[in-house]
Parts: structure tokens; C-alpha cells; sequence
């Protein structure tokens, strides 16, 4: 989608057409009707029927081109044979958008596939920005326009909702309805053919009446463009999302539900991890947290007092709390005295909080008041246990008091139902978001803070190295002409060197002498390898010797290694390679990239050896990397400690690694044509860190570059 | 809890006196008589009360000793003070169980504790069961028997549950009504003082009531008899627990909460792994798995079948497959062509069958059944979200006729909640269980799956080594009369081959010429360390010289070793070790075990060197192991694939491996005075394992053992 103004007369019709308008009841054409009348929409409603004087009390239209010039929103309930020439003739009277929540389209195969194609292809020469097809129609509280193609009207508040799915989307509006949720947008995406989640991502973010922006995906559209709106996104406000098809038993599901290709779950876990999205497992936690976010103000801090009758719940609670990022406030000395002089000498005045089973609501109140006034708690998160002692409803006013006093993030837990049907109406009216367990509660207050943890993070700063890549380009070129599709071990040591890669001292000697004088000049111990196109695993096939410390060991390492080499036929061996060696207490890690088809290249990082084969602790983001990704990246490996150094030894150079990193970025963006690339090993020490070896595997240019 | 006899009395009385019972509604004793009657309770009733002639129109004793001799079970409501006391005459009249609803003893700290320890001792002497103090009552299903002190009554079902929480027994009990979930019976084991966990599943093992048991502790009071009960129950029926206080801060919570000291987490996941106990995190996981296990068979497979009206649905459901040890079923050809016969064609014939959102009850009906009949079919998961086209409720009905029919577990998962109060009634009724999310009916079906395996297993074989523990125990006693608190090296390796563990050969030398006369013997190359009582870490002080070649190096490096070791002032220098070399290729390992206060001695195992340090990667378990626990714990490490082999490696001899553990284990259960022991490193090649280093410190016999 690249207007967005008609991406603007979609989302904030102020005229509407409903093409296929119906006066049947029960019909998608009569459901729309209906539910723009019963939501009370303001802008002017065109009913089109060929047959029809008027829908629902509406005079109808007979033609498209009765229709005045310039209409904001079409909402086609068509069949979908019907889909293109009515697109056509809709464009014909200067309409700006459609909504189509006709079906059998791309979700049904081949056939519906060239019917989306055919009305996609009208939308672009028209301009149309089309939500759908197959959408179950979209819905603006602020407007109160409500275009579902179902009879369902949701409640009206501040969450920007977007869904792949629509009967998802049905069973949430169900499921959250009377629970204190409320929508600004929501939006059936359908079959995504030319608005996308990116493009409603953008919208949200800078809609006034939209706090919190929910998402379920099964497949990201064009993942570098949702990269950069998620980030910018996140950093104006909290942006939750499912993306279903996570594991390789979903995907193939999401295959088959949408027709789409899933993305590579690692690609799209670091896109999510790099724009701060807040990724969710499923509909229940999405809520969870959408209700915090939509009512509560942004935490100063991690702190969090735990206040609750039952030490059990009280356990439960702090035991969640140590899965977060969270932490459970230390009361300043006041405080505790404070709770001292009303609570009973055996309650526990330490968070948690116990007030005991036997505490009124009387009891709670002042407790809260007690806790939330200390300036080393940030967030509050009352536990509470029905008990004939204390009147739950009356517990409730005081923690809805207390919410809208502190201007801290109040979350309450109450565990029960029947008991607590009455304290959970107080604090839904009075917008306290509400919990029926501890791991809940927690779960949300923990979002956030990560979410202002992020929002306080520096603007991401992208790295652009001044390199010679003139020279790069030369080397890739000459490696294509001679019809590599990989680079030989020194070709990419140019590379490297054309970036400013920091490579050992390297030599190619073609005899014995040649290597011997090679050593002399790089200075011993040296290491010596192969050097064949053809020989991709040198160490396999004996084709590396390491730690050669005189001439004489040169000399005849050159002569083993070739002889073994001449014996593979297919191998063209263009003599060995001299190197310098890395120095004493150096540790092996690799970094490398690959070209994920919907996200781009994705760089992953590691401990080298076998860890990562064994362990697969590697991490990854997708290029272009910032300062502070490459950070991240060094940092989250689990075998990190590896690096800082154990037992003594000193940490290796951080900076150097990010700069290889960041340079292994630039690398990536600067040549589509290279699709896989291997820094492996890196040596990483304490003074700096070198590029041992590499390998660069050679493709056309993918597309999308 | 010795006497069963006084323990059946407790939890199945057929007479119950109510001490402290009151004529003033809201008060205790009031409580508990009302309850019994009101849950038609067949047993007699005596109310004590020195003032009341009559108790809620049943007639009162005015004193203890008019009891008829023998009553099963007293429910004392009366204040601390009068605890012991009125033990004292409870025996004095055979009472033979009582249940304390009296609060203020351990739970508030110094002086409650002396009244509960009174109370202990009176029921010690008179060999009374007591439940509590600072119970909550409990409750019988089959008896009618209703004795909580709070004004609620479980509903009747299969449910054995236990709760050292009295506050979140009594959060379930409202969370819980009417939502299918019913009780055999319902124990508050206020602070354990007498009866504890332990005792309540030996019980409910093998109550014929109770087909599930569920517990919530915050403590475990006896580690080894908790294992060993709940091993015995788990082969019976499931058990499900929650052991709060899990995380550091959680276990503080606990600690100010009941005044327990809380097992270390390490220990109690390992009675949780080897005892086969479904261990979960909070109270709606809990009864998520409850409901399932009350009412659906066991599973004969992993392969579960989805069929649902939403893909969206379809993908969040094969997303948490993924996460569980379940799959997805592969339909056989049968199947999916009886499916076409009635679906749409766009439809999914593959797992998860998406039946479209425009299908109806019946369409659903006639997919249930076509994949509950497929053998390739272990479960069935009917994810169903609102839709016009099918009316929910027959939907139901169609989902509960399979569930009878088909002898297959089945879990249903509606989405949405006001369009699908109808639907969960109708299965609520059938006793089909029914979430709210995918996520969490896969959940419920795992663990039924999880437990069916659990169930298959072979009874766990302890092994008895034929050892010569007279050898063993000479060398501790040499070593403890001249006050060592460890032992030195070739101490240990006494130890070791006492029990027929694979050492390095092995010799002391005390001179330069002992040392290499000591090599000769061996063989080289050869390893020598210093040996010396005070010298723990050998290398950090160039104590060990590897891989020694010749004499003249063993020699020299004998010289360097003592030297350097005579400049530590304290150490005691007996000369050094000449130590066998192990096989290249060996993969260091380590093993140990050290003494939990609770638990007894866990038993620890892991890849040496830096993989323990820096990857906490280790596995544990509770002596004494069985054959299964050694064998899981070789295979559950995360580098496991490392002593396997990687990269064309031979694997790595499990048999020799497992033996070392089942040896430290024999070890562990022969010498309490040994607190804690290391084999490190142990030497794992493809030809057996050789222990290498050990390390045993030596305390006091520690209680328990």
C-alpha cells in the first residue's frame, strides 16, 4: 500500500457504499446495513442493489454508477466472480477503498487465487486500497462505524485491533465482551492482497483514540517494511501481537488455512525481538495484557508490593514475580512501621504484604495506602482471597481508590468466581484491570515495564561503514565470471580486507618456497591450508595444519597437505594458504547471514565449535543492525559467560565483535548477490578479533533486495 | 504418622465430636456442626459444650469424658491455650483422630510454636491423628461428611484433594463450583504438625473414591517417605501437585508463612521427576488437568486429531502440539476419503481438519466421528469458535456423544465465552472437559498422555552393589581419627575401588625414584599430582603435570610439583600421584551427590570443565537411584548429544557411566558421616569411564539418614 490517504478513507470512511446490499435478514449484505445503522454511524450510507428501492428503512441505489463521485469505502458482499468488474466499475466513480468480505478467493486454492489476482491488479490501476478479500469487515469506535459482515457490535474503548483471522477475530469480540475490553479499531485483515498488517500498523500508531495495538498474524507480508513501522510503532505506544505458525506443525496448518508461506521462525522471532513488540502465545494473555496496558500509566521502575490475606497466594505470586522482570519492592523502614501500627503482630510486613485472612476491607484499604505511597514501590498488585472477614466488594473500592490516587500501575488478583463477581464489576467500572490468578497478574505488570523499559531506549543508530567496496565488488565479480558460485578462502580474505575486517596475516604460496618465505614474513607459528575452490571442509580432508613453528615443518606441511589434496579429482588446487595464528587465550565464536525469502538477511551469532551444533545457542537479528542490536546480540547467548571469562581469564574485545557484526551487516545489505555468508572462525581475545575464515556462497540476485 | 488405623479414623470417621461446638451463627464450632448437618452425614454427632444442652437440635454433651469410648474423630474449636488440655482428655476417652480448626500456634511465630509442640507431644503419647493445627477442616464425599470451618460445601466427584493453603482451598472451592469439578474429598492440613502430605496420598492411593490426586504444599515435610509415596501412588493413579515457594523469593514468602523451612528447589524437582508426580505452576493449570484426568480414559498414543471450524484456531492449536509431547495424528486414507465425501473442497482433510466457518453441527458431528474411528487416532480436540452457521449447543452434544462412544480422550476448547455458556453446560453435564484455549486443552491432554507412559514404565529397580564397605569404611575411620575433614587423594581412590570403580592405576610416590619406578609400572604416558590433605584445587597451585613421556620429564616434573607445594605454609606434603592417563577421545564428565536437609542425598550429574559452570547443565536426582533414574539422568543434560558423539565421535560407554552413578548412590546411602562428594573429573570413552579426581568431605552422621 503506498497511498496512504486512501489507507486513511478506509479506516475513517466518511461516506460508505454497500455493494450487494441485501433485504434479506441473516445476509451479509443486510448484516453490514444493519449494524452501520444500529452503531449510529454519521456519514452517509449507499445501499446498492440492482433490485432494491430500499434497505433497512435506506433509499438504495440500482448501480454502481449511481453512486456520487469519490465515495470513501466500499464494502463489496458479492460473489467473487463479481469481485473484479465491480472493482472496476467502483473505480470508474472514483471510489477509495474496499472492504471485500466475499470469500473463495486465495484461501480455497488455485482457482480463488487467480480471481484475487485479477481484482488486485484492478485495485492498483485504480488506487483502491482493498482490505480483504475474504475480511469479516472492520469496525471504528470514534466513528461508531461498524461494518462487520457479523452481528456483533464491540464495545467501544482505546485498543486498535487487527486480525488474519476471522473467525479469531468473532470468538475474541464474544469472549471479551462485558469484560471491561474495549476497541477503537477493528479490523478483519482477510487475505491480506493489498492491505497488510504493516500498513494498519502505521495507521494505528498515530491514531489518537488508539492506546494499545493488538495483532494476530499467521504470516508477515513483506517483513523489512514491518520491521521499520513496528519500530517506529513501539516507541509511540505498546504494540501486543500472536503470530501463529510458530512451530513447524502451525506452519504447515497456516499454509494450508491462508495459502501464505510462513516466514523462517527465527527471522520473524528477531524482527519481533528488534522492533519491541510484545509477542504473546495466546488470546487469553493477549487480553491480559491489553486491559493493563489500556487503563494503566507506564511504571516508574521494576518494583512491585505484593499485598494479600493468603500467604499462599502471596507464595504464588512471588514465585511468578521471579520468572519476570520484576522484582518485589524493598519497603522503606516508614513503611513497615506504618503497616506495624494497624496490621497484626504475626502478619508479615515484609513484601509480601500478609494482612491475614482474618483483615476487613478496612484492613486492605489502609494497607494499600500504606504501600502505595512509598516511593520505592512502583506497581501494586493486591492478591485477595474470598473470606467470610472481609466484604470483597468494599476491597475492591479501596484498590480502585488507590489506582486512581498513586499513579502507579495497580493490577488486582482475585482468586474465586462466584465470590468475586461483585468486586470484579467494581473494578471493571472503574477500569483496574482485573486477575483471576497471581501468574497473571504479574505476567501483565511485567509487560509493563519492559514496554517502558524499551520506550526509554536511545533511538536505534544504523552503523554505515566507509568501505572500499569498489574492491569487493571486483572480487565478486571476477569469481562469478570464472563461474564460482562460492569465493576460495582468499578471495573472501579480500573481501574481508575491502571492508576492514580484521583477517590474519595471509599469503598464498603456490610452492614450498613460496610458503616458507611466506612464514618468514608473517612470523612463526603459522598455519597452513589448502587452497581449492572445490574444498569447502578443509580440516576434513586433512587440509589444515595448525601451530607450525619452523621452516622445515612449513616445507613439509606443504608437501602432505597438497599431495593429500591432489588425490580428491575434482579439485583444482591452487597451493596453500600461510596464515598467522590467533593469539594464546583467543575464543572461538562465528557469525555469518542468510537470506530469509520474507524477512531478508537474517545474522546470527555464536559460540564457535560445538556449541552451537550441540546447543544451538545462537543468536540473531535481521539486517541492517544497530549499535544497540549487536549488543543485544553478543549479550544473549547462553554461553555469554564464555566470553566475559571464567575462572580468571580476561574478557574478550566486545567491540571488536560488534564491529564484525555491524560489518557482516553492511556486507549483507551492500551485496544481494551473496545469500549465505560464514565468518568462521572468529578468534576473539582480549586485544581485538580476527576473521579466520570465511565463506561467501554466491546466488542471483534475490528478490526483494 | 504411624498408626493407619487412627488415620482411616481422621479421613473416614463414622462418629465425630465437635469440640467447642457453638450455638452462635458465624463462630467456629456453630460452623462445622451446621455443615455436617446440612451435608446429611449418617455418622453420630456429638457437640461438646459445657453450656448448651443442644447444638442446632442435636443434643450436647456437656464435657469430653461423657463421650462414648472410641470416637474416630474430634474437631476441636477451641483457643490455643486449651489445646493440649483438651488432647489430653480426648485421650483420655480413646478419641483416635483430631482436627485442630484453632489458630495462633507455629504459623505466628516463638510462643504459637510452644503450644503446637504441647499438642504433639499429647498426641504422640496418646497416639492421636491430628489434622492441623490451624486446619481448615476437611470433607468426605462418600460419607456425606462435611466438616470445614467455613460456611461452604465442595461438590461431590473424584477429586482427592489436599491443601496446606487453607485461604486458596478455600479460593478453589469458589472457583471451582459449577464448573464440573467435584470433590472425593477436601483436606486442609493446616501446619502439619502430625498428619502431613506423606500420609494423605498414602491414604487417598488407595481410596477407592478418588481417582485424581491434587495437592497444594509449600513445604514437604519427609523427603524420602514423600518419595516414596508418591512413587507408590503415581502407579495407581495421577497425582498433581503445586509446590510453591519454588524460586528464591517465593520460598522466603514461604518461610514467613507457615515458618517451614523450605526444601532446596533442586531436591524437590527431583521428587517430582522420579516420583512421576505432575508437577504444575499454578491453581487453573491444576484444574484444567484435574477435570481431565476425573473424566477421560488413558490414551493409547500420542496422536491427537484437531478438528475445528476456524484455522486460525486450527494453528494456535498444532503451535502448543509443538510445546507438548503429543502429535499430530497422521489420518489414514480412509479417513480423509470419508472426509471429502461431506466437507467443502476447500476445506483441511489433513490434520487439523478445519471443517470451514461455515459449517454446521452436523458437519461437525460427521468429522468427529469420522477421525474418532480412525486407529491412527488416540484423542480428539474439537477447537470451536461463534459462528452464524452452527448452533454451539448441538455442537456439544455432538462432541460429548463421541466422547461416550469412542473410549478416547477427548478435550473440547470453545472459544468466546457469552455464545458459549450453552455448549459448556451440555458438556459439563456429559463430564466432557472443556478450555478456553487451545493452549490449555493441549496441556490437559499431554499430561493425560504423560501419565499413561508414566504408568507403562518398569518398576524401578534399586541396585544393591556387592562392595566392600568394611575396605570403604576403614579408610574413613584412618581419616577421620586423624581429624582430616576430607579425604586426600589416594584416600578417595581407596574408597573408590572398595566399591569397584574403574580408577587410573594409580601410585604414591614419596621420592623421585618412587615416581618413576611408579611410571615404569603404569606405563606412560602418565599424569602426576601433588598429594597433600590441605591442597583442594591441584591445578590453581601447578599441582598436576599431564601426559608425562619419559622418566627424566616424571623426574623433573616430581622436583617442580613438591617444591612448589612445600611453599605453601599449612599444606602437608605426602609426595605426589603417578596417575594413568585416559583413552583420547574421552569426554570429561563429573558426578556427585551432597546432603539436602529434607530430601537426603541428591545426586548430581553433568559435562565437566566449563559446560557445569557456565550452563548450570546438570541433572539430579534423590538416592537411591534406580536403574531408570540413571539412565534419564545421562540422557536429560542439554549436552547430551556431546556423549553421544557428534561429527563421526563413537559414542561415549552409558553403561559405565550409569554404573558410576548407581555406585555414588550406594555410596550415599552406606556413609551419612559423607556430606558431600565430587567425582571430577570422570574420563567417559567409548571403552568404559574411568574416575579420575574424587573429593568426599566428612561431617557429622546428619540426622534422617
Amino acid at each position: 500500500m503506498e497511498r496512504n490517504d486512501h489507507l486513511l478513507s478506509l479506516l475513517q470512511p466518511r461516506t460508505v457504499a454497500v455493494v450487494g446490499a441485501s433485504r434479506t435478514s441473516g445476509k451479509i449484505g443486510n448484516v453490514v446495513v444493519a449494524n452501520l445503522l444500529s452503531a449510529g454511524y454519521q456519514g452517509k450510507i449507499f445501499p446498492v442493489n440492482p433490485f432494491a428501492d430500499e434497505i433497512l428503512g435506506i433509499p438504495a441505489l440500482h448501480a454502481i454508477e449511481q453512486l456520487p463521485h469519490g465515495v470513501d469505502l466500499a464494502v463489496v458482499c458479492l460473489p467473487r466472480e463479481q469481485l473484479a468488474p465491480t472493482l472496476e466499475r467502483l473505480g470508474g466513480v472514483g471510489v477509495r477503498s474496499v472492504c471485500v468480505t466475499s470469500t473463495g478467493f486465495k484461501e480455497v486454492g488455485r482457482e480463488g487465487y487467480y480471481f484475487e489476482m485479477e481484482a488486485v491488479e484492478v485495485c492498483r490501476r485504480h488506487g483502491i486500497a482493498m482490505l480483504g478479500p475474504s475480511s469479516l469487515g472492520l469496525y471504528n469506535a470514534a466513528l461508531r462505524f461498524n461494518a462487520l459482515a457479523v452481528p456483533s457490535a464491540p464495545e467501544p474503548g482505546n485498543i486498535g485491533f487487527f486480525t488474519q483471522s476471522g473467525s479469531l477475530g468473532m470468538a475474541i469480540l464474544d469472549a471479551t465482551a462485558g469484560k471491561g475490553v474495549g476497541f477503537s479499531h477493528f479490523i478483519s485483515l482477510g487475505n491480506k492482497a493489498v492491505v497488510n498488517e504493516t500498513d494498519i500498523i502505521r495507521h494505528l500508531k498515530d491514531d489518537p483514540a488508539t492506546k494499545v495495538i493488538l495483532g494476530y498474524v499467521e504470516n508477515i507480508e513483506d517483513g523489512q517494511a514491518f520491521l521499520r513501522a513496528a519500530q517506529e510503532a513501539t516507541l509511540e505506544k505498546p504494540v501486543i501481537m500472536i503470530k501463529s505458525g510458530a512451530t513447524p506443525e502451525g506452519a504447515r496448518a497456516a499454509s494450508s488455512h491462508i495459502g501464505a508461506m510462513a516466514g523462517s521462525e527465527d527471522a520473524c522471532q528477531a524482527v519481533f525481538s528488534q522492533s519491541g513488540i510484545i509477542r504473546v502465545g495466546g488470546l487469553r494473555e493477549m487480553f491480559n495484557l491489553a486491559v493493563a496496558f489500556s487503563s494503566q500509566p507506564q511504571p516508574g521502575g521494576p518494583n512491585i508490593c505484593v499485598v494479600t490475606n493468603s500467604g499462599g497466594a502471596g507464595i504464588l505470586a512471588a514465585d511468578a514475580l521471579v520468572r519476570s522482570s520484576l522484582v518485589m519492592a524493598p519497603l522503606r523502614g516508614q513503611t513497615v512501621d506504618e503497616l506495624k501500627r494497624f496490621l497484626a503482630s504475626h502478619a508479615s510486613f515484609y513484601n509480601p504484604v500478609d494482612i491475614l485472612g482474618t483483615s476487613n476491607a478496612e484492613t486492605f484499604a489502609k494497607a494499600l495506602a500504606a504501600t502505595a505511597q512509598d516511593p520505592l514501590v512502583h506497581m501494586l498488585l493486591p492478591v485477595v482471597t474470598p473470606s467470610c472477614h472481609a466484604d470483597l466488594e468494599q476491597v475492591a473500592w479501596a484498590i480502585a481508590r488507590q489506582a486512581s490516587e498513586c499513579a502507579k500501575p495497580v493490577a488486582a488478583c482475585f482468586l474465586g468466581d462466584a465470590a468475586t463477581v461483585g468486586a470484579r464489576e467494581v473494578l471493571r467500572k472503574a477500569g483496574v484491570p482485573f486477575y483471576d490468578s497471581p501468574e497473571d497478574a504479574v505476567r501483565a505488570l511485567d509487560a509493563l515495564f519492559r514496554h517502558a523499559e524499551w520506550m526509554k531506549r536511545p533511538l536505534p543508530v544504523e552503523i554505515c561503514y566507509m568501505s572500499n567496496t569498489f574492491q569487493a565488488k571486483d572480487v565478486l565479480s571476477k569469481a562469478k565470471a570464472r563461474g564460482f558460485s562460492e569465493l576460495v578462502e582468499f578471495q573472501a580474505m579480500d573481501v574481508l580486507k575491502a571492508y576492514g575486517l580484521p583477517v590474519p596475516k595471509t599469503v598464498l604460496a603456490r610452492t614450498s618456497d613460496e610458503a616458507a618465505q611466506a612464514a618468514k614474513t608473517i612470523g612463526y607459528p603459522v598455519a597452513l591450508k589448502i587452497a581449492s575452490p572445490q574444498i569447502a571442509h578443509k580440516s576434513d580432508m586433512g587440509g589444515v595444519v595448525l601451530n607450525i613453528k619452523s621452516e622445515a615443518d612449513v616445507r613439509r606441511a606443504f608437501m602432505d597437505v597438497t599431495n593429500r589434496a591432489s588425490r580428491i579429482k575434482e579439485a583444482y588446487v591452487m597451493g596453500c594458504v600461510v596464515q598467522q595464528m590467533a593469539p594464546p587465550g583467543s575464543r572461538e565464536v562465528f557469525a555469518g547471514f542468510k537470506r530469509d525469502p520474507q524477512f531478508g538477511p537474517l545474522v546470527m551469532f555464536g559460540l564457535g565449535g560445538l556449541y552451537v551444533e550441540v546447543l544451538k545457542d545462537v543468536s540473531s537479528r535481521l539486517a541492517p543492525l544497530s549499535l544497540l542490536d549487536v549488543g543485544e546480540m553478543v549479550r544473549e547467548i547462553r554461553t555469554y559467560p564464555l566470553l566475559r571469562g571464567v575462572r580468571g581469564e580476561p574478557p574478550v574485545d566486545f567491540r571488536a565483535i560488534e564491529d564484525v557484526l555491524l560489518t557482516l551487516s553492511q556486507i549483507a545489505v551492500d551485496f544481494p548477490e551473496i545469500v549465505e555468508c560464514d565468518f568462521n572462525p572468529i578468534m576473539a581475545h582480549p586485544g581485538g578479533a580476527l576473521v579466520v575464515d570465511a565463506h561467501f556462497i554466491l546466488g542471483r540476485r534475490s528478490n526483494g533486495d
